[in-house]
């Protein structure tokens, strides 16, 4: 069949819009109407060439919602007419790492998935003149078809609103998800979010969600306080505005430091701060932010002998086809929020225009609506 | 009364025996009578003038056994007779510490502790013309006799030989409780430990009591490798016989990586190449070493966001009241074995014989018998 696709020629290149060809689902394999997508940082990452894994050609976008409109052989979970968001980490509930209770990096497709392939190791997607277009994630949501392994693809209900949901596909499930699956914050817990994005906000609102007492915002930026505070902030901390010692002041602020804290920068040196800033005995202090390629982090080994914790998480540690059905549920039920989130909605024609949001910080989040 | 000890009288100097006088125990105090200390690295840290929090003068020694033989005004838990092992890390039961269910480390008489006196604020031990000497970890085991809060004193059964479980007051512990009780292994674990000294070893055989299948030693002494087999290790690693990258090498020999991993060296690279061979996923790299003064320890966010979690450990996260006499139960019992690792038994007056031995590498651990 043909589609309509925003294809990423090369790295550095705005994205061109344009007819594709694309190939109906082999075994194990869905074919997915796309009807709203989220651009995100990770689409920005790999289309301005900071990506060293980036390839190309390749249709971006993996934070989608849509409707199943067809599923190749073998495919028992889902059938035409189900509404489902893509999942750039599969649940294949068979491999070791599905099988083992302390992560969700499902490992079944992540290597051809790496290379912009599905499975059986070629693409589904190609130019009008045949040349082959990668897919991206697993997911490539910045076409209005795709096609995706069964594994790739949570099952959502029916009336749940695309243009919103979609962003469950990434920011939602890693801010959340950090919180609820990754840190398993407690109820009554004090807790520091760093850089209050996309991300953050969401961080925010997984800790009002857990109960925490108190939830402390960093941010470089005022402009940032009034959006976070409708999301559960109780405290803001602009660096710029302390005298002195950053981390003395959130352990000051925090009664000895906070039980949980958070990097949604990617900057390896907040990232320290951000560790701490946790309390002594039994802080945590969970990596989110992607820091730049070679970057690393580093503290003295003392910090983490007197009892701090580092960790990271990847897609919150959400498993998707477990956790993302339930996430919508919460949202569909009230007990969090996406709307104010989604700033901008943009047509497919006008998807570099949000790039250009993202990039004067002007967007939360903008979605391409199909 | 009088009693004899070793003084450190300042850094870099030996310990000097001599007669000096030691106060009766004020309220919530005990009076002990030590018969046996073990010689860890902390007291030669500290001797050396390398510890910057050091003080002199002092009586060092903090892994000790003994009994009481007086009890200040207000104890209750302790009577003379009761056969203790002294605590560097007390538990006081109700301070935010004890109380919180993720840490050992008690506040209640830290700050003195650190100031070389007890919670009134002074000491109890001075020379014959009255200068104050320092107590030290709030234990001075290198004194024949000694004072400690009530809260810094387990109290273990009456036939567990001293000159043995002494070193459950440190070393034992710490190896033992940071597979136990820090990284709660499960059993089945694969598991890497670098450094195969007084405490490696005793990781390795908390590892075996935990059950792991598999449980590696890295070592750059060869020396090492019968003791660490007689105590559970599975796979010997010399960096050194190594072609190519240690850490490749460990992730292949533990099929993918290790479920725990522990730093027993202090040294930063090795916490670093512990961190990095553990699993991607779910692996947690345990810090037991302490590392110079200002050394920092590094790596790229990545490996954590690709869920690996970085951890240390202090007094093996054993709460001494209630975990050390379980410990002194598992000796007992014949779960753990103590009496290979003790190479070398002194008497007070040979004292500095021990820190010479440790400085030669020829002993695992020296214990003094008063
Ligand atoms: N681990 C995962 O699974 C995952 C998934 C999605 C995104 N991410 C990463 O999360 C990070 C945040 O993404 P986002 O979409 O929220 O980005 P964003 O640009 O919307 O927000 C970043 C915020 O951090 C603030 N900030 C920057 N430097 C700061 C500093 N030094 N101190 C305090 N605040 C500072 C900025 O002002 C901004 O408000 C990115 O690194 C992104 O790549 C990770
Ligand atoms: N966290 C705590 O509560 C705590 C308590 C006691 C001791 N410690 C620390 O634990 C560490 C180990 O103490 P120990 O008494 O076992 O010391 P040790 O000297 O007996 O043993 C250290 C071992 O590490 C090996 N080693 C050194 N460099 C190495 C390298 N690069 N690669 C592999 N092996 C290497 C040595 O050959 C030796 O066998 C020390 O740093 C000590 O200060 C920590």
């Amino acid at each position: 069949m043909r589609t309509r696709a925003a294809v990423a020629l090369e790295a550095g290149k705005p994205l061109e819009v344009m007819e594709v060809n694309l190939e109906g689902p082999k075994a194990g394999e869905v074919l997915v109407e796309i009807k709203a997508t989220g651009i995100c940082h990770t689409d920005e990452f790999t289309l301005s060439g900071a990506d060293p894994e980036g390839l190309f050609p390749a249709i971006l976008g993996h934070e989608g919602a849509g409707v199943v409109l067809e599923v190749g052989p073998g495919v028992t979970s889902l059938k035409p007419g189900d509404h489902v968001i893509p999942l750039y980490t599969a649940e294949c509930r068979e491999c070791e790492y599905c099988l083992h209770p302390k992560t969700n990096l499902c490992q079944k497709v992540r290597a051809t998935q790496g290379q912009g392939v599905m499975p059986d190791g070629t693409s589904r997607f190609s130019m009008l003149d045949g040349t082959p277009i990668l897919h991206y994630m697993g997911c490539s949501t910045f076409s209005n078809h795709t096609v995706l392994p069964e594994i790739s693809l949570a099952k959502i209900r029916p009336d749940a609103p695309f243009d919103k949901v979609c962003y469950i596909g990434c920011g939602v499930t890693t801010g959340i998800g950090a919180v609820i699956y990754t840190a398993k914050v407690e109820i009554g817990s004090r807790a520091i979010v760093f850089g209050l994005g996309g991300i953050g906000l969401n961080v925010i609102q997984g800790l009002r969600l857990a109960g925490a007492d108190q939830i402390v915002g960093v941010d470089l930026n005022n402009d940032k306080k009034p959006m976070a505070e409708k999301f559960g902030m109780t405290d803001f901390v602009n660096p710029n505005d302390v005298d002195g010692d950053l981390v003395g002041h959130l352990v000051e602020l925090t009664g000895g430091g906070a039980d949980y804290t958070f990097d949604a920068t990617g900057n390896v040196n907040v990232m320290r701060a951000a560790l701490e800033s946790a309390h002594k005995g039994w802080g945590e202090s969970i990596i989110i932010g992607v820091a730049p390629a070679g970057a690393e982090i580093s503290t003295r080994p003392f910090q983490l002998v007197t009892g701090r914790v580092w960790r990271g998480t990847a897609f919150g540690g959400a498993r998707g086809r477990t956790d993302v059905p339930q996430i919508v549920d919460w949202y569909m039920d009230g007990k969090i929020e996406i709307d104010p989130m989604i700033t901008h909605t943009l047509s497919l024609d006008d998807i570099n225009k949000g790039f250009d949001l993202m990039h004067q910080g002007k967007s939360i989040r903008s979605v391409v609506v199909y």
